[in-house]
């Protein structure tokens, strides 16, 4: 059985959009059979061809799109949401309306007020979500976590977390359509860095550690002049029941592409995951030996190792882990069709975790503006 | 327009079927319509449900398969042979007599003989053969291709490159199904070690470089007790112009994984690559500069850099490399189709040289038997 | 002409006494001669007879030897001063006082009273003051000072700069003689892991970029339960002029050795530096082009390079960078003794730069006891 | 106690002379008091004061030295040889015959015969004799050795070794005086990058596998045209006992410093060292667990950690693996002059091992000469 799936954005020049496709591909679960491309219709119908879409669901917006597909007899099973960051609440929004599952790229929305809206009409309508936090789905990202949740490293004392990158070091020299629109407020909301590396941190953190973020104490900086938002951010952090973390997300640190790293530190030993070598992570125990855990290996941990499409060797990266989300998400989804769905086959980052990022994101907005003071989360 | 296509083996447990099935759906530019894959018909139909494939394009068997498809007027543009490599030679041959485009996996048949059979066959049908060598796939290998031919690293002095695995260094406690063909000789041919990565040692060095081998001293020795076939070879290489080579190639070298590694040694600088890491290549200039060139960077040749799907520091890997061989292929098949095909079109491996390699396997177990004494390529 | 020298501090089982001999040794330019090497005078005596010095120079307290040795004729050139932080000043002082010339371990004191004393003191008698923070003496720490200075990184923006070690992750089961002093505040003063290690951060990336700490904002953890001083501690830090910087420093990182490594992001490129691989530092520019820089390369920059003992390749390491310090230190004192001495000769961190390490501690002490607030440096 | 040595060779300009001074002075268990240190008297004379020594001691020529040196009271415990390789023999035999003990840079001379003569002198005199093979000094190659005699990795298989360096990649350009002397037949015997590089690669492997050549099959290559003596080789190896093996040593390999790595494949795991990182190893176990062992973690094992002398974390390197050649040279010298010397002390490249090269590399070029073909070492 295989699902259908609509798009909304990923047009001409979208990065994204095409990403979301072609990792959805790899395992050829659900098919793309509606979309709404982009803002000019013409550009949707020639995306649409290109693709070998049927006419009629090629829409001219998303309201007309979600409507018609909530109400034909085939419709999609779900939507895929990858536009800038400011639309995603309306967008995404219509849809549930619809009765219709959603997966949406991060972060979810512009404020916590949104991002609690789609929580609570996603449970309403019982209708999956996902958020697709990309590096959550390596094979290593999982193993990490279950290797942590079962003690290999002890309590965690502390985290050091970064998503540094370099490509808008240079206000108007790089990175074209994409960082023009992430360092504009009516496109992003009013955070650039914070919320498009830092909502990844936060969450890639919670997700391996199952540390809840109790305080931060956050300093925004606009480095490079004329830019109105964020491009260089460093954040304290305290979790609940004690441990403590420090993050830093820059967008201006030239050698670097797209550095997520990080590395936890507990009582027992430490883990070190880096997201540009996704296909093994760095344990040390504390009696000081170091050993590396290559996907493939049987020191993976089973379900963590189960994702996995080739022999240790032969590298996967970031279509794979953005495709295991998907292979859950799907998983999920015909199994609520199937009447088989339980809460607990979920294994994919969620509206709720893509709710606490705003909530993160505010904190920090709050503490910066308060002259880098310590914001509880909540 | 997408093109549609066939398989020969890749039923359930086959790793490498598999594999090229999600490379190809990774762009979505071919769709599977027709197979036989397995001997057992049974197992083709599941495999055929599975995948949802219509029932009447399941066949009984490779023969029946190439007849039908080659009389369909929907036919299958192109046919991907997965088996054993004894079986190569007359799957192949029956689709080319059928007039229909192969791609197969690697090494290409078990003799020089059935190799230039095929090549005949390819040359005098006008039919494109791809040969599925997935490593000069590459960004990087195809960068480093480049960037030698203008000569960046001058003329070619020396090179070292080495492909060892350790997962058959334990008879019948590793490898399952995959390890027990490739070391009998009824399925894999006179060599094992060398015929699996031996021939993509020759092809990847003979891709980057240009190098023609001239001649070849080889020592093929079986490690592991009970064990009929290669395990660990070394080779020395003459080429012609005097640039000279050492190859090595083992399945009993504990710790690596599938570790094809070559460096080149110019008179003008060097260049190392490595499969497991395969997003960035070493280069290093006479006068010492060392500098790492990753995939996505503005350095990468032009060629190499429009395969590119994602940016730089976000992982590329195996199915890609895979998928950009098809890539070629396909762009070349649907141009055949639209009577635009030029042969500079081509950059994938060729049938050609599927039998360089052939004829490379053959000179070392000549050597190898002979006492380890020179023998000539030809 | 040899100097001599002698040493307060270093007795039996002190890591860092035998560490300064050996590379003062290593060049042969100074003979220790003189010694109060432990408050027992059985164990400074048999420490002397193990080294071969005279009786008559092996001193009951540092007292007693400062007076002796300044009225000797034959008296110490300078004197090596390696005791748990705490008395440093008091033994500083006593030499000062009586005209010989100092190094001391880092930190210089305890207090920033203690130290500007120190400085006054040295600045009134003339002498030459050499704080030992062996990190300052790699070439490629010297390189990467030179390169920034002249511009090839641009205008520094943001600095990463941390030092985590594991030893003391577990009270009382690592570490011994050292764990326990570093821990107890009336050796060490009030600071402990901040002490240790964050004046090595702070002086490193000071001599590295030539940035001045406008202010800091600090958090001082005690992590090890029933340990009274910090062990893992994060700051962060504005520049005069606008840069900013985080710095973390820790105890309790399992998986660390040693770990002080330093990144330097400007507008034109970035610099990083890792002390456990110090025969290299990794610089990109701009453009993305990665290069590293190593020991040894005519791409190091000229006064860095002479400090090289051994071609590339031959690694160098911890004694050199300790040598290369004391090499200016002992230069600039022959220097002073034949008259032809310059203050553009110290190529050594110097009293100043200890002091300024106190400014630093006692600025962070100050945030993390407000509450973690912003504190100016002055 | 001290010992008192001599040195002939490592006047004005030599890189090697002064390299063994320093790590003779790092410990400071021996004191340089005599010295012919160049063939032209005046440039020993000025060595000699720029190292404070006496008049008297400081020699026209190493037959007048060895004589004075062998009849004096207070006459050297031992000499260093430093000189090019053409001259080891007569000097190391003029020090013999005078009863002194000697230390030889490798290799031990130009000939199997000449060898031979060493070590049967040497015996004859009871002597003890160091060939430094620096490498074998390292903390982490005495572990290697220790663990796989220990049947950490199983049975030996195979080794790969290779020893490339790119400073002699053209003619003329690169190496000044000690390139000139190392291409040249009239001091540097038949073979140049084979004896200099290759008698490290058969010393360290065979120190730490414990295997003994069997036979050779190699191929010595003049890469740079006009050169005379071999810049590139590669040598087929086997073992006693069955294992095989595979070096490469090469002085044309641009991007190479001095890039000695050693990788030893056993039944039950693997090791790979590399010289320029020698501060840790890589062990795999036959169940794919990497592990990184650091000196001075416990995992090192007892008798190679005891040779430490900073903390892990803390970068040792090339003097401290000398210095522990010499280490170990020392203490059995002075337990000779105490009685209480025992043969099992040794732990140090011997005369015995410095001709165990000598008899490879003969063996090497008759293989080559004969046309590569399999030669016994015997």
């Amino acid at each position: 059985m295989k699902l259908n799936y609509g798009m909304v954005g990923g047009g001409p020049g979208s990065f994204i959009g095409a990403a979301h496709r072609r990792s959805i591909n790899l395992d050829g679960e659900a098919k793309l059979v509606a979309g709404t491309f982009s803002r000019s219709h013409e550009k949707t119908l020639a995306t649409g061809r290109e693709l070998g879409l049927k006419a009629d669901r090629l829409y001219k917006d998303y309201r007309e799109m979600a409507v018609a597909e909530g109400q034909r007899e085939d419709g999609i099973d779900f939507v895929v949401v990858v536009t800038p960051n400011v639309s995603h609440y309306e967008i995404c929004k219509a849809f549930l309306q619809q009765g219709i599952h959603v997966s949406c790229d991060k972060p979810l929305a512009v404020s916590t007020a949104q991002a609690e809206e789609l929580v609570r009409l996603a449970r309403e309508k019982d209708l999956l979500f996902l958020v697709t936090y990309t590096y959550r789905g390596h094979v290593t990202a999982k193993h990490a976590a279950e290797i942590i949740a079962r003690g290999d490293i002890g309590r965690v004392r502390t985290v050091m977390a970064e998503y540094p990158q370099g490509w808008l070091a240079h206000e108007g020299e790089d990175g074209g359509k994409q960082g023009a629109w992430r360092s504009d407020p009516l496109q992003s909301g009013d955070a650039n860095c914070l919320g498009d590396l830092g909502t990844h941190v936060e969450n890639f953190v919670a997700g391996m550690t199952g540390l809840k973020i109790k305080r931060v104490l956050a300093k925004m900086d606009v480095v490079v002049p004329g830019r109105v938002l964020d491009d260089n951010d460093f954040v304290m952090v305290e979790y609940e029941g004690g441990a403590t973390g420090m993050y830093w997300t820059s967008q201006i640190a030239i050698g670097h592409d797209n550095s997520l790293r990080v590395r936890i530190y507990g009582d027992g030993g430490s883990i070190q995951w880096f997201q540009e070598e996704p296909e093994k992570i760095t344990v040390i125990k504390k009696d000081g030996a170091l050993t590396e855990h290559h996907r493939g290996y049987p020191t993976i941990a089973p379900e963590a190792a189960s994702y996995a499409r080739l022999p240790s060797g032969h590298p996967e990266g970031w279509f794979e882990a953005m495709a295991n989300l998907y292979g859950s998400f799907i998983k999920c989804l015909k199994a609520k069709k199937q009447g088989s769905f339980r809460e607990e086959m979920i294994d994919f980052p969620t509206v709720e975790e893509g709710a606490e990022g705003l909530r993160f994101v505010e904190a920090c907005l709050r503490s910066a503006r308060g002259g880098n003071v310590w914001v509880e989360m909540k």
